[in-house]
């Protein structure tokens, strides 16, 4: 039916459902009337670049008035940030597993009591290069933990859950094909590794840790290479989880800047 | 000496240190003029929060003009926001392991730089209270896993390293002792337990995704509460093996609301 789905049955038996970290509500707020018509969902980890990307979204769909401001509709959270352009849904989500699954469980319930259908989710954000050019656009076909592996360990009451990482394969290559249109911006499909930790988790050298030599930081990197790896971030694997356990088609896209 | 340690010898050989999140580095800013009388930091996730925090201490140590606004020092990054109140620096620092440990590689390297000495560190936060009075204060003797195990591990290069999560009990009891002056609080010395998942992992029955019946989330819990455990958020062994290690003297305060 194209509808967003939870995995709940306690949901029913709710009277209110309260989605605290965006300040939105089924009691306090008329979510399909709100939100009923998304059909895309786009989210990044800064606030101020999704509101600069609804800001654009809303320029490309000729919904921009001269000098306009794009409210935030979680205006009373500073948890995330949300914006509209039309039938696009911008969030942020801050950095990490743990703040992405915080905003994913919540949005998820959102698009389901707003009734949206066919909707498709899309993660924009920067990312560490591996062995590819710099401003190049990596489209994720699959998400892949510190040991390269396609699974996310999600603990549910202390015991380890193993879930799917695996993307929209269609959808990544219809992003791959707007991208022929882009040639300023070298584009490819590969596997996006997914770390809890920037410094040590990434093998990066300038942390106020570090117990590991160039060489050995290399080697690891060379090993993800060889793996499929060619981003680094910190969310993809949640990501792609949770979005495809909830039936919403999901795609990740990094740019990596180094 | 007091002074807070980064335990990486290649921060020596780099010419600059970039602390990126915070939107400050070594060449572009005088740290040491900065930040070199710090003596506590206060961190928590909301940057709003963390805001009115240091308005309150400016208000208490008797600092604030009237009328008068606290600037973010990383007013260049919406990663992190940080206020001054004289030698108190406040941040916030996101939710979640993954956001909390890149905000504190970077302040540990900043109170380095800084040559800062005999820092304290107390994160300050709301979390799911445990057999307890809601309004209840918890102070964090231990942080543990979701395995109620006084752990953090830390992936480095893809293998995980186990860490400890004591916290300096002579400032938990230090604490304790000023809340004697609070009636208005019941407060008490407990473990805290660390998780990353707010819905699933922490025994939440209105996620999207649920899988467990209210009676299983209730044994958990009441496990939990027999291994020691006070109060439940989403940062407090990440804290407590970064700082441990760093020396800076370490302490969590929970506010449970539940």
């Amino acid at each position: 039916s194209g509808l967003v789905l939870v995995k709940n049955p306690h949901l029913d038996l709710m009277e209110e459902d309260v989605l605290y970290h965006l300040d939105l509500g089924t009691k306090t707020h008329n979510l399909p009337e709100m939100f009923g018509d998304i059909k895309f969902v786009c989210v990044g980890g800064s606030p101020k670049r999704m509101r600069a990307f609804a800001q654009f979204m809303r320029r490309e769909l000729g919904l921009a008035g001269p000098g306009e401001d794009v409210p935030d509709t979680c205006g009373g959270s500073d948890r995330y940030a949300m914006y509209r352009a039309g039938p696009v849904l911008c969030i942020s989500h801050g950095m990490g597993i743990p703040s992405i699954s915080i905003m994913l469980h919540e949005l998820i319930k959102l698009l389901h009591h707003a009734r949206c259908r066919d909707v498709t989710i899309i993660r924009i954000g920067t990312s560490g290069g591996l062995g590819i050019e710099a401003g190049s656009v990596v489209i994720t076909d699959t998400a892949v933990d510190s040991s390269f592996q396609p699974r996310f360990e999600q603990v549910v009451l202390g015991d380890v859950v193993v879930r799917s990482t695996e993307l929209d394969k269609g959808l990544a290559e219809e992003l791959l094909a707007c991208s022929r249109d882009l040639p300023d911006f070298p584009t490819l499909i590969g596997h996006t590794m997914c770390t809890y930790d920037f410094y040590e988790g990434q093998g990066r050298l300038d942390g106020a840790l570090c117990s590991f030599s160039s060489e050995k930081k290399l080697e690891y990197l060379r090993r993800a290479y060889d793996a499929g790896v060619r981003n680094i971030e910190m969310e993809s694997t949640a990501f792609a989880a949770l979005c495809g356990l909830c039936g919403l088609k999901g795609e990740s896209r990094g740019f990596p800047l180094l």
